[in-house]
C-alpha cells in the first residue's frame, strides 16, 4: 500500500442489509454508505474508507474492497462486535425504502482516530451519520474539498448539529425531498438557494428517477436521470451517485464549473448501474468502458441544437 | 382572415376557472386547455380553436384571442349558454390541483363540426376532452400529424375508448403519472415503451418540475425542467408545454428528431412562463425574444463535455 494519501477519503457505514424488493429478497446483502460510496469511487481514484465492523464481517465480504483497491487502513474491525445492520423493503414505486429494523451494534461507538496519511486526503467525503461525528472527521482532515450527505432523521432530530457541520464543508449531497425539509421551502430552487447560505458553497440535489441538480451561487446545473426499464434495488444509489461524483473530482484534482457538471453525469452514471441489482453486484463486475459508454448516452439523449 | 388553413388546429376546452393558490385567488380567471395551448402556440405559428363558449364569455375575454391572432372561426358561441366553469385549488407543493367544482355547461353538447378550412389543418391537437369526441374530431382533419393528451378521468372511465382514439393518433403528450396508470407499469421508461404499442409513434411525458421525456421506439430525449423560484399558478403548464410543443413542430413543418426535441424545449420555455401568473397573465404579454433567451438558457444548464 502506498504510503501517499489517497485523493479521496469516505467515512460512514459498512453494513449488512437485508433487502426486500418487489423483484426478489436478498438476507445478507453488503451494504452501507461508505461501502457504496467507496466501491463507485474506485473506478475514478484511489479511496480510503473510514468505517467500522464486526466478526460477522468475513473475509469473503473484505474482498469487495480489496478487488478493488480501496483502503482499508481506517477500516476498524471490534473483535467481539456485530456489523451494523439495516433491514427494508421497497414497493413498486422504488422511491422510498421501508425500514424494517435497523441495529447499531459497533456503529453505536464508532468515534474514529484517522491514520495521519488520511488526514492528509484532499478530498473527503462524509456519508450520511450522525451530524456531530461527521464534523468531528472533518476536523482531523486537512482536505481542500469536503461534501457531506444526511438525511430526515438528522433533519428533525439533529438539526442544530447538523446546521454547525453544514457551516463547516464545501457541498452537500441531498435527496429532493430532505433538501425541501432541511431549508423548510417547498420550492426546490427557493430550498437550494437557502442551503447554499448555510455555508456549503454547493449543493447537489439528487432526485432518484428524474435526476439530479446542481447549485452554486453563480450556477446551475440539472440533468435527467438515465432512463432504466428494471431497477432493481434502489439501495444505495445515492452513495454510489456521490462515489462516482467524488471520484470524478478527486481524479481531476479540480472544482471547477466544468468537472462539477461532469462528475453529476458520473454520478448519475454510477448510481444507474448501482440500481440494477442487489448490493453492489453490479458494480464489482462494472468494466470502465460501460462508465465511458453511459457517460455517451447522456449527452445523445439530453442534446438539442440551438 | 388568410383563406388557406392555419398550419396547427386544436380543439379542446375553453373555460372560465376559479383558482385558489397559497399565493392569491382569482375567482374569473380565463382557462381551459384550448385556449392555454393556443395563447402558447401563437408565438410560433397561426393557429386555430375548435372550442365553444357561452354568453358570459365577454368581448373583453376574446381579447384573449383576437390579440394573439388566433383564429376563432371554428370557436362556437352558444346563445343562451354558460361557459364550461372549473373551480380548483392547489396547496404548497402545487404539483397537484383539487378540483372544488366543474359545471360544463355549454361544453356537455359540445360535437364540433369543422368548416372546410380547418379540415385542411397539416397539424392538429386534440387537447383533454372526451376520448370519443377527440376521435370524431381527428377524422374530420386531413392532418399530417396528430397529437393528444388525456387525464385519468378518461383512463379510468373511458378506457375503451381512448385506446380507440390512441390508435390514431402520431403522439401522445401525458403526465407522469397517468402514463404510468394508462400503461399500468409503475417503471415510466416501460410505460413510456408500453404506449408506444398502442398507436403512437411518439410519447411526451411531461413532469412538472422535474421537466419532461420524449420516447419514439428508436430515440430517447429528455430536459430538466426550467429551475422558477416563483411558481404562482401551475393551471394550465401541460396545455402551454404541448402549445409550444406543437407551435415548433407546424412552424418548422417537420417532426425529425431535431425539431422535435427542440419542440421540447420550446414546450418547456412556454411552461415555464405560464405557471409565473394567473391564467396566461404572463403569456399575453411575453416577447419573442424572451422565449429565445429562456431556449439559451435551457441549453446553458443542461450542457456539459464529453
Amino acid at each position: 500500500m502506498s504510503a501517499a494519501p489517497n485523493p479521496l477519503l469516505v467515512v460512514g457505514s459498512v453494513a449488512i442489509d437485508s433487502i426486500r424488493t418487489p423483484f426478489g429478497e436478498r438476507e445478507r446483502s453488503l451494504g452501507g454508505a461508505a461501502l457504496h460510496f467507496s466501491v463507485s469511487a474506485s473506478f475514478f481514484t484511489e479511496v480510503g474508507v473510514v468505517a467500522v465492523i464486526g466478526d460477522d464481517f468475513t473475509a469473503e465480504d473484505r474482498r469487495v474492497f480489496d478487488e478493488r483497491r480501496i483502503d482499508t487502513e481506517n477500516l476498524r474491525h471490534v473483535p467481539g462486535g456485530r456489523t451494523f445492520r439495516w433491514a427494508g423493503e421497497y414497493g413498486y414505486d422504488l422511491n422510498t425504502a421501508r425500514t424494517l429494523d435497523t441495529q447499531l451494534n459497533v456503529f453505536a461507538d464508532f468515534d474514529p482516530h484517522l491514520s495521519e496519511r488520511a488526514r492528509q486526503s484532499p478530498f473527503l467525503f462524509l456519508a450520511n451519520i450522525q451530524p456531530g461525528l461527521q464534523r468531528r472527521v472533518r476536523e482531523q482532515v486537512n482536505a481542500r474539498f469536503v461534501a457531506m450527505d444526511t438525511m430526515n432523521f438528522w433533519i428533525e432530530g439533529a438539526r442544530e448539529e447538523l446546521l454547525q457541520t453544514l457551516s463547516v464543508v464545501d457541498a452537500l449531497l441531498i435527496n429532493d425531498a430532505e433538501a425541501r425539509e432541511l431549508a423548510g421551502e417547498a420550492n426546490m430552487i427557493r430550498a437550494a438557494r437557502k442551503i447554499l447560505t448555510m455555508g456549503p458553497s454547493l449543493v447537489v440535489v439528487k432526485r432518484g428517477e428524474y435526476g439530479a441538480a446542481c447549485f452554486t451561487r453563480e450556477s446551475y446545473f440539472a440533468t435527467p436521470a438515465f432512463p432504466l426499464e428494471n431497477v432493481f434495488d434502489p439501495t444505495g444509489a445515492g452513495d454510489s451517485f456521490a462515489g462516482g461524483f467524488m471520484g470524478c473530482l478527486a481524479q481531476a484534482g479540480s472544482i471547477d464549473d466544468h468537472t462539477v457538471r461532469r462528475a453529476v453525469i458520473y454520478g448519475s452514471v454510477m448510481a444507474s448501474y448501482n440500481v440494477e441489482e442487489f448490493s453492489c453486484d453490479r458494480l464489482r463486475r462494472l468494466l470502465p468502458e460501460e462508465i465511458g459508454s453511459r457517460f455517451r448516452q447522456f449527452k445523445e439523449f439530453t442534446h438539442f441544437e440551438i
